[in-house]
């Protein structure tokens, strides 16, 4: 969780009025737990006439912090969101917050990172065209030509950058480079089939969501359905986390199982899988879209 | 939900420790939906320097209804029990609450009703036993003698209480003599296979659980099992509902499903159904125990 | 389960080569239950050398009929397709059998009814593009021209005939023309908001499969979202079956259910909905063009 | 697979009458893959009058093995027990057959090995006693006292058979002889907190099922609830699997999971699981218990 200033980038969109639904607010807090924070939080609200719609909150004991998700409604509030940041700083400095507000009207820039597969693609795309992700998807990034006609059916900028291990310090700038251009709040690898470098992360510090095709901390690394199918597990799983750069370790944010027996061969895992890994990172990048995921040292709150 | 009266009952009861375990408060709320309710009330927790643990809120909008529930540290807190509603009740009043305090150190008391057969029964008792409901089953009450064995393997009194169409009415009030008698803060009907008369909600207004062997709405009545198989259902279900006068229709607070197939005979669904049953009715007795269900019309809401 | 004269027209049809899969036949049966049948007819494969990949069979005792399913390499198979009517019609008459055979390498044509909702049909579309259906989407009809750019860019044709209660009649017509003309051996309704009359079905006699969101019978007919979110259930639900006269009563194939709470509003009900139905739909659209499907009075056998 | 020896044991038995359910007989096998197997063991039952009520094969094309389970009614066969193996042979012969007959009134004698925890232990014994399992419980060993009061209500012999690294070598030959003087079929590990060690398996050879409280092959090990607390996984799963010499790496047999999330402690996944562990440790006994499990390699099939 980073400080307020992100917000600025956001200030500057187009904004997207959503017709039927009032534009609302979200607060999300974390700090060193110490009595009397929702109250201050709820009245301070209170005071400039925003209606809460939801709260909630995390108790972290194991390392004393406490995290808030507040989302209220703007259409009363006597508050600008220019004069926001001031207003809430006392509260902020008293508790020693780390704090961001959000706009349901400001959505958020995504970049898709793929390879040849194109299921989870179709899937973020038709779901941002049904309205169910509170974002744009502004580029397709892939070291592959194969999705071009995908991008372009859907009218989103599609960039081939191919990669080896000779340009890959270079084509990881130029993935950096896109992603700084388009202002981009989320970038999702959606069966992105190369490993980012330690250097990429260095570099770059935005949230990166990953599907993974096994139930983690199972099956990690290169062909998860072949490593499920030798195990002869019952269950295969996808799990959608944030990217670190420890492969396959970082915070987990969904993951789901579907039933599997003996008579599914691996290109049966890996039919079946693909319905679990659409919905699997669907469901992920949908609650990262809606401030719903704090990350708490290598484990994520995801409030409901 | 009822107003805070009934909890005077609680205060009588033999307090049980649970080592380990700190005391907690839980303060429920309905009230007509109103800003400023949320900053109010925790801080008043905040002024007795209650610290809260969760909260957990839900506005119904057809309805206007706000609810809440706090659940709150008693370990520091500068307001002693008795106080609690004198303090409470302007805010209460403001807000035109109805309210309850319920406190972890009194556990409810529980009544089963039984027929014939046991896995209902020896689900609730052994996850009593084993500490995951914060109750007491204080007593037992069966149409049938075929459980008595069972009742006295965990040392709970055992009434044997036969119901015929000829003898309802006396057999029922017998029924409420017991419950009543005996302080029973929940009643369960866990495979009690017999429906309770209009005459019983009359004289009695107590909350009662019930296991339904459907995914309700489908297959209300007799032999769910038997109407499943013959519509060619891919799965069944079991819902936990609260009982009221109608039959199968009050408001649900859990259910889940199994998958079954054409090799399942309606014996098989029977024996798959147990596990379903077991599992659903005691995932909304927990609930219900703790304090998370909240009737709203014929819909419940069930804090997390 | 009709008699093997269908198959005719399927063998008119260009071949597939599915590169990798061999060619496999797969023979259907219905007789009437009486000793011997699997020895017979596994006998009758193994004289010509057909190799069994797969049996599955079921004794449906209330009805004393006996199902099933055998399917078989025919890379060493001493009998030509044309020849095998005659060669297995003894055994078909001693044993008073319906049977069918088709060949791995004829797939089914398949026609999608829509309306305006588009992922069924783009989940169907996708599902066949990366060879998951073992069919050809030979055309789309619609009562709207919403999804027409849908069709267009999978490069199939698209019917557009409006209906109103004025033409019923003659759009029905329309589209058992169109039915007939494309040889279509699967017609799906993939959110096809008509509910087709009792002269359809009088007209056509083909397969048709349905997606209706709920868990049937629970919510038959209109807006089954909102009657669930009224009833206030914890699950919602999908059914796909054959579609009969008599409205969302045909023999079910497949369901599935997914967990709601009493967060989620109606709009979140539909949202979580559309990812069962596609999911429901395309396992029984699936299990219908393997041959694993039949119907035995209203229920099915899904062998596996 | 063992061959067919073990059968004789069997024959010993008191045999046991279900009322209500026919006496079949469970034809196991396994050999080479080859052509023509499936009729010939059809044709063989066939001749004898013997009508099947299931079939279930596989083919496991890697290693080139057919497995092939048939299950028949033996109300008309005319072929007794006794000459079984005889008429079998000429067959198992050509077709080089690993086989075994099973009588379904000839149930399985099973040996549970407990330590404290009793959640599991109730299960299998409540099962046995609704008639879920064709098996008797005939004795139940332990490394503490503490379960001892649950058997004798069963009626069910009880050892108490404590265990240290310095005794381990005795404890397991006790164990090893109780299982042998009870002539025990199966040994179900029902949360028994004891590695068996490699000179265990040296002198018994009998199966052994285990429950492990983990989605397998993670969490291996001690404290696996810690485990996936610490890693932050989103659901928590259970795997029963048969015991081999290395820790948790047996086939699997079954597996489920359970959601979970931020909200839950250690304490709360710990909770949740025993509902899992009783449920998946069940599956895969009955599924043994009705030869429906074979071994192939390190994977099973498990015949539906």
């Amino acid at each position: 969780m980073t400080i307020a200033l992100s917000r600025n980038i956001l200030t500057n969109r187009t904004e997207i009025a959503r017709p039927g639904e009032p534009v609302s607010g979200i607060l999300t807090i974390a700090c060193p737990d110490k009595i009397g924070v929702i109250a201050r939080v709820t009245s301070f609200l209170f005071r400039y006439n925003a209606n809460i719609i939801d709260t909630n909150q995390h108790n972290n004991a194991e390392r004393g912090t406490f995290y808030m998700r507040v989302k209220f409604d703007l259409s009363g509030i006597e508050l600008s969101r220019t004069d926001f940041a001031a207003a809430f700083s006392s509260i902020a400095r008293d508790y020693d917050m780390q704090w961001q507000i959000f706009y349901s009207d400001k959505p958020a820039s995504v970049a898709v990172l793929v390879s040849r597969q194109d299921h989870c693609l179709y899937d973020l795309l038709l779901r941002q065209k049904s309205g169910e992700l509170n974002a744009g998807i502004v580029l397709i990034i892939s070291n592959s030509d194969a999705l071009r006609p995908v991008a372009r059916s859907f009218d989103i900028p599609f960039y081939y950058l191919p990669v080896s291990s000779a340009n890959r310090e270079s084509q990881e700038a130029q993935v950096i480079e896109l992603l700084t251009r388009y202002r981009v709040d989320l970038t999702i690898l959606a069966r992105y089939m190369q490993v980012l470098s330690p250097a990429f992360f260095q570099h770059y510090t935005g949230p990166i969501i990953n599907i993974h095709h096994s139930f983690l901390p199972a099956f990690v690394g290169n062909q998860p359905y072949h490593q499920a199918y030798r195990r002869g597990v019952k269950m295969i799983g996808s799990t959608s986390h944030y990217v670190t750069e420890e492969l396959d370790q970082g915070p987990i944010i969904a993951q789901d199982v579907y039933q599997v027996s003996h008579r599914d061969s691996i290109k049966d895992l890996i039919r079946k899988g693909r319905d679990l890994e659409r919905v699997v990172l669907a469901r992920a990048v949908r609650a990262h879209l809606e401030h719903r995921v704090v990350t708490c040292a290598n484990r994520t709150i995801v409030f409901e």
